[in-house]
């Protein structure tokens, strides 16, 4: 590995600590480095605060940061947003190189930074672990360059592919271990997504295992409005994230809901009219828990880039309820297999 | 562990060796210790060869035999049968002591070895490592304790509960190295178990992974005789193991079948007349592999007594054949997970 990888590892690393307090910027890092030695680290700590590079260089003094060299996972920002652009930055701070994993996909960057670092006479080489730095930001990536949300399907199966002991009745099909994961694997999205039948059936929590600065929106699908009769659910009452209810119907909208509840009134709420809302919103990517109907009619109506299956090997038995039921020909590029105990977990997504 | 112990897991070793070639016999091991030294081990090589005592005494003078100690696996036979019985050979030889693992649980033996050992002054102590012993001979012990055949019910599962891309299509549905293992694990079974309509589909072949001394018999469901007409089939036309083909028509009966084919008429074909049919004929285990229809049918008939599933994370969609149907309240008392690359093999069965 050439010196040039290894601090754009370091600054990978750095990048993730971010973690999903980024929200809807990417995870950053960035390293600086002057004659072969490292000098300063940094990443983009929490959505609104400093990106990468204004963290790095705040510590460093003006002499020191003069002809050094900025290792940087994602293409520097141009623009204006929660911070003063930070191409300008390295260039006010006299770097003699930039040495950038990926250009920024956002449509109000999109190279443009590099182009002013250029003209400004910076050497500036860009690709360096361009795959390793997208990965980080998967959601990101998609996001921008495909313009709607990375969607993710999950489902807990038993052995015999149920999912209930019987329609409506709360079921429990994985173990711990498979439940602690699902609840931190929320975090690494914009939105969890349920129809209107698993909140009557489970009144589900839709949170994280640890409380998130951003916490997942919790998306409750309910074109007729059947939950107007049950507003007591914990989605509604909970206001530690925010819910937004998805409906057709008008008379949601009548209703005095808590500060935490949104209420979306939608067309037909099918799942281009769904796709169309999220990606105005915003929401980089989504976490579809189901219940089956809901899994069925988003296989069947737009591509799904990753399934997640977390499978018990119990029986459930003829009376239970079935898991969703995919289109012929639905099959995914990755595969990743992982015991969890005596549970299963699948993972399995396509190419970007 | 005490040498004692010791002694008698080298005779499990020894037995374990026979393997599936003692085919209705039991896997028998014995090791003959003097003055604290090893002296011979022995197994019992083949059905209608030498019995495991004998195996391990041939290979010692009559003087080394007096005084000394045998450790056996399972208690030395009364009766005569294949051979002359080793109760009577234990004593001629002198043995001061004899340890063995547990009693025969077949009807002609059942204790009375023990018995004749004991009378005849010899210092006999059993049931050492007695779970191991009959965990080697799980279906032996079971055929003769309970006076019907071990039941282990086998399917191969898509991701989404599928076992074929529709009914009536041949479909591989899991990797390679789970299709060896099922080869290799149909060795373990005196039958193999299939409806018409698998033979039907897929043109199984049954056999084992190696030609075996005593292969399964390819026990083919064909209660209509849909199969008459359809004698090209494989199981009918390739003589490297017994078929029987099990009907309630007649016309089975007047077809000018291969030696190696062999049709049984039964009244109505249920799985109670089914298992009485396959006491009779000293099946002590059955691998069950299908079709939905043969495995739904046999978990609503007869309590099941393993069930191995294997699990490729593919999808095959709306179209395609579901999986069998268990009732509810079906359950199992141990459960093993093992991955092969992609594949899944989950291994569930109770007590006895």
């Amino acid at each position: 590995m050439s010196s040039d990888e290894q601090f754009m590892q370091l600054a990978l690393a750095e990048a993730a600590k971010g973690g999903s307090a980024t929200w809807k910027n990417p995870q950053v890092g960035a390293v600086i480095v002057k004659d072969g030695q490292l000098l300063a680290t940094g990443y983009h700590h929490q959505y609104g605060q400093a990106h990468a590079e204004r963290d790095a260089i705040s510590k460093l003094s003006n002499e020191q940061l003069a002809g050094a060299t900025i290792y940087v996972t994602l293409e520097p920002c141009f623009h204006y947003g929660k911070q003063p652009p930070c191409s300008q930055l390295l260039i006010d701070s006299h770097f003699a190189r930039v040495v950038v994993a990926t250009i920024d996909p956002h449509q109000v960057v999109g190279g443009k930074g590099i182009a002013q670092l250029k003209a400004a006479g910076i050497d500036v080489e860009v690709g360096l672990l361009k795959d390793q730095a997208e990965a980080l930001n998967r959601h990101y990536f998609y996001f921008y360059r495909q313009q709607r949300p990375w969607i993710t399907a999950k489902q807990a199966l038993s052995l015999d592919g149920k999912v209930a002991a019987a329609p409506g009745q709360a079921t429990a099909i994985t173990n711990q271990a498979a439940r602690r994961l699902v609840h931190q694997e929320r975090a690494d999205y914009h939105a969890i997504v349920v129809g209107a039948g698993t909140v009557l059936a489970d009144d589900p929590r839709l949170l994280c295992e640890t409380p998130q600065l951003f916490p997942p929106v919790r998306v409750i699908l309910d074109r007729a409005g059947r939950l107007l009769d049950y507003q007591d659910r914990f989605v509604f009452t909970d206001a530690s994230a925010p819910t937004w209810l998805v409906t057709t119907n008008r008379a949601a909208t009548k209703v005095d809901w808590p500060a935490h509840v949104t209420v979306k009134l939608l067309q037909n709420g099918d799942w281009p009219e769904l796709l169309d809302y999220f990606k105005e919103a915003e929401l980089q990517s989504l976490y579809v828990e189901g219940g089956p109907a809901v899994l069925t009619e988003l296989f069947q109506a737009v591509p799904v880039n990753q399934l997640i299956t977390y499978l018990d090997p119990q029986i459930i038995g003829d009376q239970g309820l079935a898991g969703a039921q995919f289109p012929a020909g639905t099959a995914f590029t990755h595969r990743t297999v992982t015991q969890l105990g005596d549970d299963i977990r699948i993972d399995e997504r396509n190419d970007e």
